[in-house]
This record gives structure tokens, C-alpha cells and sequence, in this order.
């Protein structure tokens, strides 16, 4: 873990890249609560423009503090040119609740989302990779990749990491019920918040798992019944416990 | 509804732009692949660039055919300027499960994600754009725009519509328990999948709501306990079988 937020501010910077237009009394530029949403994730969308077309590509992402990792994906060949980098846009988003409202124009959802901007690079440094690569399976998983087959010099090859920095970035959230018009109140429809939650199921054991071999702490956050975000968010935080400890 | 489908081949063409090169065994090109991913979601993430700077932004979507909709964004201002349009990216992504292999290179995720490429623009025909606002309610509450306290002139106003039509589009599904490498088979260690599910909760009424009213037809898709994207997939095709009878 490194400690490039030890000395951050407590907000990131505001431009017109990441100022909030829509609904701002929704949205905050402070650290924690961008933090707070990445870390109950798993799955983000990245933005990139390759010769003028934008790209939305969905991929599994981590951070630790303010570098965001994620696999190699349709911008990998484009990267491999661009010594520089490239511009990204990251978000990651958790759907809560639909939002009923008396008027179609009320109606909403309830939502936490970030978008973090920055430049994307490939990680070329071995090292840099090396301890990426460890933090793609400890960061979901706190200590299962001293616990799996190690990766071979060919795998971590085949592996491209890109690494952003977030220079800017913004949180937004809506976690309340309906926003109607007062003199909405009185016309008869049913209005109200629709939840929604994503939830771990039954576990699905691998066909041929060895005699004896049991789930190990690694995967304790993940219990059926349990909220996702939740369990990603105890992950994160035990990952950044071991790894201060480092 | 329109009927733009019905004489449309089966699979989006391929470029380079949508073809798959990453698991490219995991992806199809056939529209009703494509559609059965946006038809089961609420939520997307659309790729923009505004001067250079690629943003993706987080926000409800809704299609008839291979038209795609959905609301102002950080796009809006410089659409308005844009009267041919801007080249969008808009992805549907559904996190179906944590997959753990005996290796880290062999971890993944289990989903469903559909990128569709189009040209944004605004939508300024005022039958199309009314047309749109009572899609964007009934789509997902089918028979609900007519049970609202219907919309103004000043919120129509105050509401921008953009729509796409899906030039090209590809789908990728993973659904399936580990692939790890034959040999790994015996490293001690646990694998499998952790599926996950977006379920629906106990409705949370609104303050003051009129007494008598209840839930109507409109929201009887969405039951406690049930998966949000059967929910939405079942709302789609009432939907789409209301709007036939138009």
C-alpha cells in the first residue's frame, strides 16, 4: 500500500471536467465519498476515445487510495503507442431503489456513483505490475493470492494492467424517497421507493475440488444473504489493514 | 412502438469498432443477444467525448428496437450544437458472479454487458419527444404515464430526451463455473463461483399518501424477493405487447 494519501486534501480538485452540472445538491467532491463507492464495487464502466470514437467498456477495477487499477481491454493496443497515456473516465455505480413519483417528471432512482478522471496507463514497471497483480486478488479477497497456484512469468505477460491516477473526481448520491411537487400530493397513484439490493447467493463449489479443501478467510465477507457492497467495502478495509501492516 | 425491427437481419454488422477481441468465444453479435441484455436492465453507462475529454456517465436508458433513449446528460449542452449529433457508446452490464479459480490469472467475473454504438442526438420532433416521455415511465411500469398527473409544458421543456439508433452492438455473456488450467486441478485451494443477484425489497410507501390507493397493475412486475432483471425483462415485454396493440 502506499501512502500517496497520507498528506491528500480532503476533497479532489473541481474543473469543468468534474463539476457537477445536474442535480449538484446530490454530488460532492470529497475524497471519502468517493472513496465510499469505490470500495463497495467491483465492476466498473471506463470511458476512452480511440481516433475520435468513445469506448464504454466494462471491466473489474481496484484502488488503493488514489490509483485505480483494471485490466487490459480495447484500449490496450492503442496504450501500447502512447507512452504518454491516454485520457480515461472511470465510474462506478450501485443502483439502491427505483423512485415512484406522482409525476413522471419526479420520477427517479436512488443511486451512488463516481466518476474519476485521470490518465490511463499501462503499468510496464515490473514490480509496479508485480504488486498489481497481487492487488487484483487480495483487494476482493484479503491474503487468497499467497494461497493460489502463483502466477507463471507467461500469465503476468499475457496480463496487461493499467494503472490512473484520479485527478479529479466527483461522488454522487440520491438515498431518499419521492421528490413530488407539494400540489402533487393529493392526486391518487401509489408513490414510494422500490429497494433494490445486490445480494451473495449459495456458493457454487468448483467439480473436483480437492478432498478437504474448505473456503478459507479469505473469502469470510462473502456469507449468502449478505449485501455485496457491503462485503466488498469489510474487504477493502481489511486489504488496507494488512497492507499498512506490510 | 415502432416497427423498424421487423424486417432487420438478426445480427448487428461488425466493424471495427464492436468487434470483439478480448473472450471473443463469450460474444455474439445477434440482436436478440444484444436486446435481452438491455431489455433485463435500468441503468447504463454512456461514453461520451467533449473536446478530447472522454466522460462516462451513469444513467437510465430505455429502447424500442434499435432505438435506445435516455435523459440529459453532461452531453446535453454541447448536443445542442451539435445539430448531426455526436458519436455515443452506451453500455448494459449485469454482475452475475465472482468466479475463483485456483490461480489468479484464471479468476473472473460471471455477466452479461451489451456495447451499442450510435449517434446521439437530441430528440427535438415534439411527437417524438412526448412519445419518448411516456416511454421512459411505461417501459419499465407498463400502463402507469396514464395513471401520473401528466406532465407539463415547463417540464418537457425542462427535460432532455437523446436517442441513438444502435449502428452496431455486440453482447458478451460469461455463465459458467471456473476454467481453470487441467493441471491446477490439484492445487489445495478453495474455487467456485459466488453468484450474485439484484433482488427487490419491501416497498417503502411515500409520506402521505391519499388514502385507498394502492399499488396498481402497472408495478406487478416488481415483487419482494425478485430478481430486478427478470422484473424489468417481464416489464419490457408488457410493454412491447401494449404497444403493438396501439
Amino acid at each position: 500500500m502506499t501512502d500517496v494519501t497520507l498528506d491528500a486534501p480532503s476533497t479532489f480538485p473541481v474543473s469543468a471536467r468534474n463539476r457537477l452540472k445536474r442535480y449538484h445538491e446530490r454530488g460532492s467532491y470529497d475524497r471519502d465519498a468517493v472513496f465510499a463507492i469505490l470500495d463497495a464495487g467491483m465492476l466498473c464502466h471506463v470511458a476512452y476515445v480511440i481516433e475520435g470514437q468513445p469506448y464504454c467498456t466494462p471491466t473489474i477495477y481496484w484502488h488503493e487510495g488514489d490509483m485505480l487499477y483494471w485490466h487490459g481491454s480495447s484500449a490496450s493496443r492503442m496504450l501500447r503507442h502512447l507512452k504518454g497515456g491516454t485520457p480515461a473516465c472511470l465510474t462506478v455505480s450501485h443502483l439502491d431503489g427505483l423512485v415512484l413519483a406522482r409525476s413522471g417528471f419526479n420520477h427517479s432512482l436512488n443511486y451512488r456513483s463516481a466518476m474519476c478522471f485521470g490518465t490511463a496507463r499501462i503499468l510496464d514497471d515490473p514490480d509496479e505490475k508485480a504488486r498489481a497483480l497481487v492487488g487484483v486478488v487480495d483487494r476482493f479477497f484479503p491474503g487468497r493470492a499467497a494461497e493460489l497456484r502463483q502466477i507463471t512469468g507467461q500469465e503476468s505477460k499475457a496480463t496487461t494492467v493499467i494503472g490512473m491516477r484520479i485527478e479529479e473526481a466527483s461522488a454522487k448520491v440520491r438515498a431518499k424517497n419521492v421528490g413530488d411537487d407539494d400540489e402533487d400530493g393529493t392526486h391518487p397513484v401509489w408513490a414510494g421507493v422500490i429497494p433494490v439490493r445486490t445480494i451473495i447467493g449459495e456458493e457454487e463449489p468448483s467439480p473436483g475440488l480437492m478432498p478437504g479443501v474448505e473456503r478459507s478467510e479469505a473469502l469470510a465477507a462473502y456469507r449468502p444473504g449478505r449485501r455485496l457492497d457491503e462485503a466488498l467495502t469489510e474487504a477493502q478495509r481489511l486489504y488496507e489493514g494488512e497492507a499498512a501492516r506490510d
